[in-house]
């Protein structure tokens, strides 16, 4: 029985883990929960799962959910509370699902408190990657990756020697925009940028999807993740989202992981590594899908996956003020302030502004995810 | 420094072999290698790599071969030079790259010799599986297999849990013919069937891919190299021959080998396994590929692989009557006795007129062996 706490039960990553404890109930517990804003969600979760511990945005959220559920479950709030259910419970294991550069603390908890780590929030190793693979390597915790390309990844290392991987390749889909050209990208809309072509997933990552932001995080999150250097890391346009990603080895033979495009695979792979259990998904069929397409990267195209490269090559907190330009300018074209363009030009403009400080403490991360908060709040067109 | 005899070496795998040892001196050493009645490639083979012992077809090529080598090189002949290459030096490793069923005896020999097999000759576990792999568990040697689909399989079964297999899937070319129909293979002559879109191999298995008897070889085969059962194993058309086999587990997650088309991958993993070392052959360029195709195997247009399962399933002697049916079929047919259908309906007519006796030991295996051949010979039409 796996003792579970998840950050960010309410969103796409949790509710999915959510599904995958509830198709093997005598494999899992939920000790804990963190539910953001979506208290009504939370709510029916307790009533599901029984978590001791759970946490939710605000003081009054708080206690709207407290009303609601039987005393058995103890309700916090804030950051505070973000914090206690990521370190201080009886879970052995904690899926870190919150969005952005908030996953850091209670992750950096967690792994002090000596708790493996489901990780699907990228920011993390993003932001910090020097720190937390430093402290999961001191405390003998484990960071298993949940999103789908580095599961497939990690998937395709089994016992292999790591020291014998020429290189990685990540899959992208290309997002919501991938065949349209830069010209045509002008005036595109935020329902058209939410239509990803294969996976359903949060709003934010959708956007990422279609800028490539998400494939660069991913990019930065596989050097920490694997070990390896910038140029081991590749990129490659695979509509179909089929081959999630692969690892060349030295002699030129090269694993891949496949599957149909379901988050369910890879929460459930990390949550019971290294076993295999059935998952409530459909089986991959080849013979139906036909044909799988592949091609180049086009850094032209997708300049933000350039800007990635750079910022994960130059380290520091370069990476950090990458993914909080991003944040923002997202938050600004979802919010209908700025357009789709628009998005790559703040995050440009803020990584020219920057001085990056080489191997930064947790404050100085944290400073400078603020100062480029402020600096891509502030870019006016 | 790994010690290596090569039973078959002046085939198309036992070349290759060589080539992977000429690019890796240090790591290899040849102890022995037997060349059948190719004497002037095997007097060159001798030349470069100093085998002890060396083995030929007949007395008569022994001596030719003796008068031109030097006296460090000891030049056997015939099955008793066959079976002294296979187990009586100092190699730890046996690469069995001798066509058909008369790769049964040597193989069985090193086995109880206590060495390690590379595995190219198929019809050692499609005619002898009960016995070679109850003879390599006992003796603690380990079955590598070379051919591609294989490799391909046990590549992706590398850290996993073989209990947790749902099925495999061997993909395959389709062979020379695979864009025709039943009725446009009426009349296709030896060169049209011999040209292979993706491989180069040597005459009779180049047959056996557009008949698919090579699959439903490779099917038997995997069968017994991973303990799968018949209702495991799947084989998908993909004419690139890029994805070379891969695993389903139970999670629905697929794990799949892909490359070039080069045996000098497989062969090369053999020998090094579990390590990797550069081989001498391109990268994979997915980009440059651009597309895979995959469609449903149709068991109505290759009735050959149809049989093939139903032996496997059948056991007993029956996939030596398969096979041998097949080795004679495919001679006629090289010979210009027979037409390319009729491959299949020789095959067909051995199984139909065949007892399979249950478990047969070596002898009973020889005979029914025998027997299947003389009645593939006497079919006229």
């Amino acid at each position: 029985m796996k003792r579970i706490a998840i950050l960010g039960s309410t969103g796409s990553i949790g509710t999915q883990t959510l599904d995958i404890v509830a198709h093997a109930p005598e494999q899992f517990q939920i000790e804990a929960l963190s539910g953001g804003y979506n208290s009504q969600l939370l709510i029916e979760q307790i009533h599901k799962f029984h978590p001791k511990v759970v946490s939710v945005a605000t003081k009054e959220l708080a206690e709207k959910v407290s009303s609601q559920v039987s005393s058995a479950t103890k309700v916090l709030y804030g950051q505070e509370g973000l914090l206690e259910v990521a370190a201080s419970t009886d879970a052995d294991f904690v899926v870190t699902a919150v969005v952005g550069s908030q996953g850091l603390k209670p992750t950096m908890a967690a792994i002090e408190a000596g708790k493996h780590i489901g990780l699907a929030n990228k920011e993390t190793l993003v932001s910090a990657g020097h720190i937390v693979t430093d402290a999961a390597r001191r405390r003998g915790v484990a960071l298993l990756p949940i999103d789908s390309e580095h599961s497939a990844i990690f998937q395709c290392l089994n016992g292999e020697n790591r020291k014998q991987i020429a290189q990685i390749t990540l899959t992208a889909s290309g997002g919501s925009f991938r065949d349209r050209s830069r010209a045509d990208l002008e005036g595109v809309t935020v329902e058209q940028a939410l239509q990803h072509p294969n996976w359903s997933m949060g709003a934010k990552i959708t956007i990422d999807s279609a800028t490539m932001v998400n494939k660069g995080l991913e990019v930065i999150e596989a050097h920490w993740l694997f070990g390896l250097s910038y140029d081991q890391i590749n990129v490659l346009i695979h509509p179909e989202s089929v081959i999630h990603s692969y690892v060349e080895f030295v002699d030129n033979s090269v694993i891949a992981q496949l599957g149909n495009p379901d988050m369910r695979v890879p929460i459930q792979y990390a949550l019971t590594y290294p076993d295999r259990y059935p998952t409530p998904t459909k089986k991959l069929d080849l013979a139906a899908i036909g044909k799988l397409h592949f091609r180049e990267m086009d850094f032209e195209r997708f300049p933000c996956l350039r800007m990635a490269f750079e910022s994960g090559k130059q380290g520091g907190t370069t990476p950090t003020v990458y993914n909080a330009a991003n944040e923002i300018a997202v938050a600004r074209f979802l919010n209908g302030e700025i357009t789709f363009l628009q998005i790559e030009q703040i995050i440009e403009t803020v990584l020219q502004k920057h001085d990056s400080i080489p191997t930064p403490s947790l404050d100085a991360i944290h400073e400078q995810d603020l100062w480029s908060r402020d600096c891509a709040a502030s870019i006016q067109f």
